[in-house]
């Protein structure tokens, strides 16, 4: 098959607010190759990830994501890897690209499977899609009242672990901070995992990370997420020096292979959260599955928007034993919602599966996301060189 | 002072070649404060960084550049630490956001430089702007002698130092690169430095580089630049491992400040190459210049584009007795060339200096570059929310 077309669809809610919800708006990438449809999404700001596919070329290793994928080959598992590797070398300099390919990889992987009747994990080696526990991933209130009825509505919903971040975490005090895990834990219950995500607010103070630590070990959270910048791997290796049954996560920035290794081999992280639609997609995220595995690390997917974008997290490690334990995007904003025709739902054991169906297994409800498209259009020089294509 | 506005100016020449030459386009910042105005330069592609500039926003951290940056307050150095900070957290998960701050970044210096009547390395702490042997850089020729000749007409020119990068290495076999470095150190003579370029084409193989360890030695090359992926630290640490005279370059990727600690730490360079169009402008460099110098190893500019760019870049180092060798754009496109109404010539010694003038003492050539203006309009639901402004 040659790569015939690669569609790209921004989508947002109507209004987007400051909350760090990343299932705001979207970019769906929808690639026509030999009779056949695949979908992907970015995980990325539309817009500068539509610009790195359309833009004109810079010079030899700055060019548009477009120039190494429209026209390439697609047959095999290692067709995908090497239009991934043209991408990355021929987009050398134009760093918005890896989240651009991001979504592309996805729906190469998707359409590849369709052909093959099989699914994404089966194409990757395995045998079997496994069960995983979900985690809801959710924000903390304003206030621990808050926090608390959204880690009682979770467990409501069936999920036995919950993860709460960002807010005000880090904003008001150690005391303020123990008492929003002490509401979590309060409303999810003894026996479930609780997981804190501080969304970087320490920057690269260790000190001021530490002095949650007492109170993180208090409530009995199985991991910290990212208290320090992305690449900030010596506060987080200090942090895990630390006298604490708190372990460190952290990756889901990285946006190649090198920089999720290098948080597990310099900031000896003990959660490793890839997310397939910034990394590169579904081949680089089981990359670092592998590597985790080697390591006795843990791999987790990172997601927070669509169940399409959540059966590309699930695929690198669907077949992996030694990772039983995902996100899963618990409240979605409707946009989000309205792109998967069927979601991927709780069994009745409270856990999840990456699809058996061919591909991703996701059908995308191209009526119910239309009224969420945003239409826009780029001109260079007089010329359109993009505009919002027919869904 | 409050930032009034801040205007992106999107250049290129007529024709964009495959050459690897970063000179061929240019993204251009005009920021206005209290009156004055000030210039910087992204290293980056023009239209994915105006998209980060002006995207509508997807959540509370992937908002674009401008909202952090727009009406904010501008009176001290401080103040532009503080803008920088606010837009990596702001921006956090907008890749392109790093390369569009950049030239922000270099424009507030330059701002805030004729403010107080002051070259930006006197804002820096630096008492006085030392004088740099410049280094041309220049591509391979497809053959030997066209490399010589480059080398030779560099050496006719005043140059001291040159460096040779991409085009054939790494592409048609060891002899074929030792003929190349030779035909370089011949056309340069054997007083003068010479440097070597490969630009990542080794990815992650040590072995292949190695084996041009012996011919780059024969031709007394002062480093390798780049033989690796850019985060590939591992490889770069086992080069760095060979016998050989040779020391590594690299860092001109780095989009922050971590990504050059992480090399000199991890990757065991021995000079680091920072691109103040792409780590987020001249502060930033600053810390990377400090990190140099207490590893001992040699800072180094990364600078192919204009000498408004080149200004910036020596900013970081321009005090620096350690860091005496500087990169130069010695043969860059027409478009490059007529940005900055008066270069940076090289003196009698051959040697060249940050301008003594206020900011960053370079004035831009408006008239110059009309011609190469790209006229770009970009339309979100119906508004247009980017335009190209007058010059």
């Amino acid at each position: 098959m040659k790569i015939e077309s690669v569609e790209l669809f921004y989508l947002a809610m109507p209004e987007i607010t400051e909350e760090v919800d990343g299932s705001q708006d979207a970019l769906l990438v929808r690639v026509s190759a030999g009779g056949l449809v695949g979908w992907g999404e970015c995980e990325a700001a539309p817009l500068p990830s539509i610009a790195a596919f359309v833009c004109p070329p810079s010079h030899g290793v700055c060019r548009p994501v477009g120039a190494s994928v429209l026209g390439a080959r697609l047959d095999s598992v290692a067709d995908i890897a090497r239009i991934s590797a043209e991408v990355r070398y021929n987009s050398m300099d134009l760093l918005q690209s890896a989240h651009t390919l991001s979504g592309i990889e996805m729906a190469l992987w998707d359409l590849l499977g369709r052909k093959h009747d099989a699914p994404v994990w089966s194409l990757l080696g395995f045998p079997a899609s496994l069960a995983k526990t979900p985690y809801a991933s959710l924000l903390f209130g304003e206030t621990p009242e808050i926090t608390r009825g959204r880690a009682e509505q979770a467990r409501g919903e069936g999920f036995h672990a919950a993860k709460f971040g960002w807010g005000p975490i880090g904003r008001h005090g150690v005391a303020a901070d123990a008492a929003q895990f002490e509401a979590a834990r309060q409303g999810l219950g003894a026996d479930a995992h609780l997981m804190v995500d501080a969304g970087q607010i320490f920057g690269t103070d260790v000190g001021a990370a530490a002095d949650r630590l007492e109170a993180l070990d208090a409530a009995d959270v199985l991991w910290l997420e990212e208290p320090f910048d992305a690449g900030a791997f010596e506060a987080y290796a200090a942090l895990a020096e630390h006298r604490s049954r708190v372990r460190l996560a952290g990756g889901e920035a990285a946006h190649n292979v090198h920089m999720a290794q290098h948080l597990l081999d310099y900031g000896r992280i003990g959660f490793v959260q890839v997310d397939c639609g910034r990394i590169g997609g579904i081949g680089p995220a089981r990359q670092v599955a592998e590597m985790a595995a080697a390591r006795k690390v843990t791999y987790v997917n990172h997601t927070f928007t669509s169940h399409l974008a959540l059966s590309a997290s699930l695929q690198p490690f669907a077949g992996m034993d030694c990772s039983r334990i995902c996100e899963y995007p618990a409240s979605p904003k409707p946009l989000a919602a309205a792109i998967a025709a069927v979601p991927i739902g709780l069994d009745a054991d409270g856990c999840v599966r990456a699809p058996e169906a061919p591909g991703l297994g996701i059908d995308i409800n191209v009526e119910a996301i239309r009224p969420y498209l945003v239409d826009t259009e780029i001109r260079v020089s007089g010329e359109v060189i993009y505009r919002t294509p027919d869904l």
